[in-house]
């Protein structure tokens, strides 16, 4: 998409609720022509985050957007329950009045809601939903049709603990060395950074391992080094189908694990407890082996709750105890990972 | 229910491509009032099909159905590409006409096909599509509500090498003996014969192990002990992800492995090489215990394609190589391995 973008986040810029905004912003190659946040309105928004790359102005409402120059309104909020309130219906109409497109990760799938349809289609405008998945979606192609690239696929040890980042990161990293690199996004933030790719989780369950198929596939035409992100955990009893279905159908030659420094268990009601880290490793070698060998060439530790000295020697710790490359991308950098999968793929 | 079936076959009723209708017969509770098939009209079921244990007479066409008192017409017969012929269009009609309820599991949904849902709308009679699944499934509800049954998974080292089959026979060898045992529907085929169940392949993939946590939950109402049937295999690249998040999903107490008799290699497309029996049953102990520890308690081999003598030759040596009593439940009966399951639970 050529789009130019105007990030919704409606007072929140500021706050973890606005994760997508602060993906795209931080992380993304889409153009972000502003953010729409009345309460920041008038700042620019590194002002507000430093940490984001693509500075932008901040304006107060979706008319100053369109005359910026937008011609898109991302959600980049995920309010609470995901469910389209009163107020942002009358937001999203105004912007499709405007002659807006609207890109949503909405519970509220926006092409089904009569209003916000008919609106669309009277302005001509385009409304997209992030989650939404392909109608024709099958299994692998399988070996007859070598993927044309090298995967490298993130898989975690826990679900929300910073495998979107890692990957981004990494590919960012790659591209910065002038690689021929490519995230490819499994979740619909990924979706909303990226601009393409497709959210796994809401596939029927029989093809979740064609989907990942299709995403290399599709990546391979962007690009010979492709960054898989991955869902969920192995060991999170709700979500390990899905974990495993990527896991399998993304034919990757490189893993890289992601973990939270010091957690020993996982899981939302049931808390199951992790093995350590070099048994980890071992169990994602395992699983991936069922169906092609592909090792964890690289950890990425997430130490946020850590001082940073603490960190460093925890990461010298796991590196010895497992014989992998280990390192906190997000704050040390991701070379010494980028280093380590580079040289396994060899 | 407390249907009337009339189990439609059109001219298969010999035919393997008849399996829906050959199990329902075999394994259903549900009363078959007759089969449809202008081929085999005026013979019994037990003429065309010996190890059909439901007998019921064969009559020509969905009139002479309804005139012996069946009241829902099951489409038995899964046709080439799954998609409803015009042939068939004309029999379902009719049989609506004729004030039957209609069960398929096509990929056409019926619910969905205009003509059909006007006429089943006008003669008020309900469509029921096999694979539909609950819009409102969530991620398993957690330790904190124990399945108040003993659950028994049947996983298996591929697809379509008998997994439902040993999963009817333990559930019906249970219920001769008194038990208050029930057999938990995954698949469309399974449902038809069950009356209730969910085809999990169909969920969408956040769900699967909710799904599985779900129809044990529904199958603890029925009974204390409960027969989960299992889909794909941990070593099939395609469908991996469904098997897995059934397995971490369905609070199992006790695993059935499946096994072709001399298998080595599983999948479609990427022929994948299985590991020995032995290492077989490491994996799916392992696999499930990164969440809850549940054994593999016997193994089902299906040596269909053996002599009787090298049969029982094979299943002493796996014994002997596994340390699982292991058994062909269809060719030599369930009893061994039904002992084997109840001695594990205890």
């Amino acid at each position: 998409m050529s789009d130019r973008l105007a990030i919704l986040t409606d007072g929140l810029l500021h706050d973890s609720a606005a994760k997508t905004g602060h993906g795209v912003l931080r992380y993304g190659t889409r153009e972000v022509t502003c953010v729409v946040d009345p309460v920041h309105a008038g700042r620019r928004v590194v002002d507000v985050k430093p940490f984001c790359d693509h500075d932008a102005p901040v304006v107060a409402d979706v008319k100053a957007a369109r005359e910026l120059g937008a011609d898109v309104l991302l959600v980049g909020v995920a309010p609470m329950g995901g469910r389209l309130t009163p107020e942002w219906r009358q937001l999203l109409l105004e912007a499709i009045g405007l002659g807006m497109h609207v890109e949503a990760g909405l519970h509220t799938v926006l092409a089904d809601d009569p209003e916000l349809a008919a609106a669309a289609r009277s302005a001509g405008v385009r409304l997209r939903d992030l989650r939404a998945v392909p109608d024709d979606l099958g299994v692998p192609l399988g070996p007859e049709h070598p993927i044309p690239a090298r995967v490298v696929h993130s898989v975690g040890s826990d679900c929300a603990i910073g495998k979107m980042t890692v990957t981004l990161e990494l590919d960012r990293a790659a591209r910065e060395r002038g690689l021929s690199s490519v995230f490819v996004a499994t979740g619909q933030t990924g979706v909303a950074i990226a601009g393409w790719g497709m959210a796994v989780d809401h596939v029927v369950s029989d093809y979740v391992a064609g989907a990942a198929d299709r995403l290399v596939r599709e990546g391979s035409q962007r690009g010979d080094l492709l960054w898989l992100e991955g869902q969920g955990s192995l060991f999170h009893q709700a979500y390990s189908g899905v974990t495993l279905g990527l896991l399998h159908g993304s034919s990757a030659d490189a893993l890289v694990l992601c973990h939270q420094a010091g957690a020993t268990e996982v899981g939302d009601l049931a808390r199951t407890p992790l093995p350590a880290l070099p048994g980890i490793v071992a169990v994602y070698e395992q699983a991936v082996a069922w169906v092609r060998s592909a090792p964890v060439a690289a950890i990425a530790l997430n130490t946020a709750e850590l001082g940073a000295e603490a960190a460093r020697a925890l990461c010298a710790q796991v590196e010895a105890e497992t014989g992998r490359v280990t390192d906190d991308v997000v704050r040390f950098g991701p070379d010494r990972v980028l280093d380590a999968v580079l040289s396994t793929l060899g």
